[in-house]
């Protein structure tokens, strides 16, 4: 459980008191401040801030004075159009604030959406808790096959077994020893910024993440995507869900046209163009490569 | 007057209605919400959002849980060592959102500040009002005689008579054109796009304009400084005093240590460290230039 | 024409003398350096300097030691499997630097895309040249009857000459207005940041505009399409032909994925799918909007 | 040593047969490609390309036509100019590519500064190497006592040596897991992506790296500065030295600005001018607070 006690009580307190404001307000975001959504054994996310709602995304597009068109269906066309068409500065307008708790691992893939805000716990400041990312067993899994950055079936139990208990041994050694070079019992006590470099990346870290609506759906697109690594997609699933509680037009729109949608290339137009027409094209027809044809195939079937 | 008497009544409409929220709430700053600052002669600035506050800059930076240090004299002296040692990302997670009507020529050089969001009236899809920034007379300055990019003296009243009548007598003009352009009366009718480009740099536009902490402060320091040009200086002005009544202390250390203070080079240390002891530097003695020596006493004064 | 005899003496003289270097060299783009390509009546582009090739973005993707791969046709088959999938960071290798002169109104669309570096000519400092855009007649075009944003036919020969005599006049009226307000003959002269107030946003203006590959495709794509204003449009493509030049394989995909290809929705997919299963699949059947459906059918016909 | 002979023999290779090139070249550049410079104990930076020269900071700053200015002393005097006012425009039209190498605690900081282009090496797709940064004797540092994140004192003898043990140890045991966790020798064979989480801070990645030349001096400043941890600070000497080489007047001005520069409150700027005056001024009448004076007192002296 990532959370204690004395923390459960400061977020109940921090959602005891309501307070009046004139800002564009969603009863949907409302709902999930400061609480934690469990992910993975010890992480979380939290909504610590927002700016903006689905109302503020259309007033921007128009640059409306006021509050923007009255009807909401006019208001769920005007964002799909936005959407379909790339128009990204109106969904700039919203932002939001995240606390995050997350494996070191995790957070130098998430790390590289680089229009954001962050602040990281400090390790060279501070001394990390003894908190590990173990894996639950049915994401004990083998190295894919086909796809060199992916991974294949679940390991059989034994190989699991020894896995679980290499992670769970290397993880408790290297924070003994982490602990023990810090120690000033009786020593001077290594410095805390160079004995973090003896803890492995799944080791727990936090920070505070900020970012806008656009830069948050381009990393749910690439995070929340089947070929992204497990662990960070339960993260961008568990955003996700909040997302759709906060601006429920902008996230239908993109649910449709980015995580439910394709691209497709010249090719693939015209080999569909084709195939509508009546006519059986191959992949030597198609002027795509292996790899294209593949990707096509599995889309669109064969022929 | 910037403002109709709808606009107006709209305002206060926006501001009717308080509602509940549990994010962090600043004072300082509902109390401008949508209200209109006058900027220049038909200009202005309204707060739409924002997002935290100096707690929140306190709470990043201590990626504390829950809602930081207790006593304000702690969060000042935090906020001042993260401004004097340029640690920008807890001002980050600050976020403000503005709807600015300004001159076009003060918008080509307020949007040279790129880590911002910004949604612009759009001149292709719909028409400009007549509305021209024209000068007060006491802003009629001749270019000045010692800096290439400035101005000096106000002019003399027959000159600035003339320019007034030139301005006014070309802006008159130049909308008459474009209105007579775009009619569809009798005629066809010039494409919007098209149509534009006959107006001159001092015709007003607005946009909705979205910027952090950090990056704000950044626009302050070079857009509220006594060599900007004053046109956009006044923007700037009326944004910072905003500032203050949102963020006091993040707001008082920026007035410290960026607004009213200097950066000294190497040469200007050691100086200044000559001086100290008793000594009198020359410039040849310094090693600085006739430019830096010339800024160097305008501070420190000769000898 | 817009460059002066000695400023193409000038630009012979730059390409005179070749030096070595251990860089990576493109010979295509070798051939533009400094030359000016004519766009508009008065403007050009001109590449003043580039970074790395296609075999920098393949090596990049591999942060393979040395040279990369040796065979074009994997590089190439790399390339288009980045392209496909998103991966922009390889692209973002690359480098190019421009100096353009463009008239003001494409300017303010050009410096929208924020992920570029921009030395602009500045009329604060200088004065601006006597060189207005004014249409060739087959751009005289009447504001678009189905597309709030676009233009329509070409205007008729009589309302054409009114347009073209006005843009001159007034051009020619404000230039005058200019220089009249500037002038320190028998007068204080104007500050020139005030007197540039009153051109017109058809003035041409220059600039240096340094971005990535990746952030250059990104632009070329919103640029180049069809949908874009004319008068910016003719920029990318100038551009566009010199990257074909300078990258082959990587713009080859490019304009495979990107400008010859599109992007469907999870309801366009279904009914596509529908579609090439024999169903006849209406409007409302799709689950398609209004404008969905009329851009869906635009590209794909009518059942 | 962090390069193999087949390296080595490849570096040479690739300086091996220059090439003819109309862009700015830097000679102090083209001494620097390819070549490692050794960092820490298996680390290195090295120079893979490079855009632009001190030449070309001035053209952009003067958007002149051609090869700017002729003399060097008055380049000189227009870079230092630049760099006084915080012009940095004009420095980002230079751009540097490096590959580095370096343990992952190091690149978790480096990765912080947004405004780069980065590919690292992908331990999902492919298995890193044995290879673990193990601190020098004299890197061997107590925590600080009077900074939370800084070191103290050299360790003793004796811990130092169980430090090293320890470290030396706990990266031994933590491959040897990871590849017998990756084995598919009887086993399937943990997927890469998983059991590089076992992996500690202190082995080493690599990556591409490139960014332009203002903010690689805003990393400069910061990662060359005194109080930056050791292990980062080493590389941004090694990147400075090169830099020094490649821009010689943007580089000394930045010294002389930036590195043995400082920042001035309007509170100390008051405090020197009264000490300047012969005033003796003491904390409380200075009106900094206890951390300002201290900071204050060590640059200038007490009295």
């Amino acid at each position: 459980m990532p959370l204690t006690p004395e923390q459960l009580a400061e977020i109940e307190a921090l959602r005891a008191t309501p307070r009046p404001t004139l800002r564009a307000v969603s009863e949907g975001m409302e709902a999930h401040l400061y609480r934690a959504h469990q992910v993975l054994d010890h992480g979380f996310i939290r909504v610590i801030d927002y700016m903006g709602d689905d109302a503020a995304i259309v007033q921007a597009a128009r640059v409306s004075y006021g509050a923007g068109t009255k009807h909401v269906s006019n208001d769920e066309g005007l964002i799909r159009y936005l959407m379909r068409h790339w128009h990204s500065s109106p969904f700039e307008m919203c932002e939001i604030k995240l606390h995050v708790k997350l494996p070191v691992f995790v957070a130098r893939q998430w790390i590289r959406h680089r229009t954001a805000n962050v602040n990281e716990y400090s390790a060279r400041y501070s001394i990390l808790d003894r908190e590990f990312y173990i894996p639950a067993p049915d994401q004990l899994a083998a190295q894919s096959r086909v796809n060199n950055q992916g991974r294949g079936a679940v390991l059989d139990g034994p190989e699991a077994a020894r896995v679980l208990d290499i992670l769970k041994r290397d993880a408790a050694q290297s924070y003994d020893s982490y602990e023990s070079m810090l120690s000033q019992d009786g020593q001077q006590g290594l410095a805390r910024e160079l004995a973090r470099m003896n803890l492995p990346a799944n080791i727990y870290t936090q920070w505070y993440w900020k970012t806008d609506l656009h830069n948050l759906f381009h990393f749910l697109r690439l995070r929340a995507d089947a070929h992204a690594q497990y662990e960070i997609r339960v993260y961008a699933d568990a955003i996700s869900a909040c997302v759709k509680d906060w601006v429920p037009l902008a996230h239908a729109a993109f649910e449709d046209y980015r995580m439910g949608g394709t691209t497709l290339s010249a090719k693939a137009i015209e080999t569909l163009k084709r195939r509508l027409a009546g006519e059986s094209v191959t992949q030597e027809a198609s002027g795509m490569n292996k790899g294209e044809w593949r990707e096509f195939v599995a889309l669109w079937g064969e022929a």
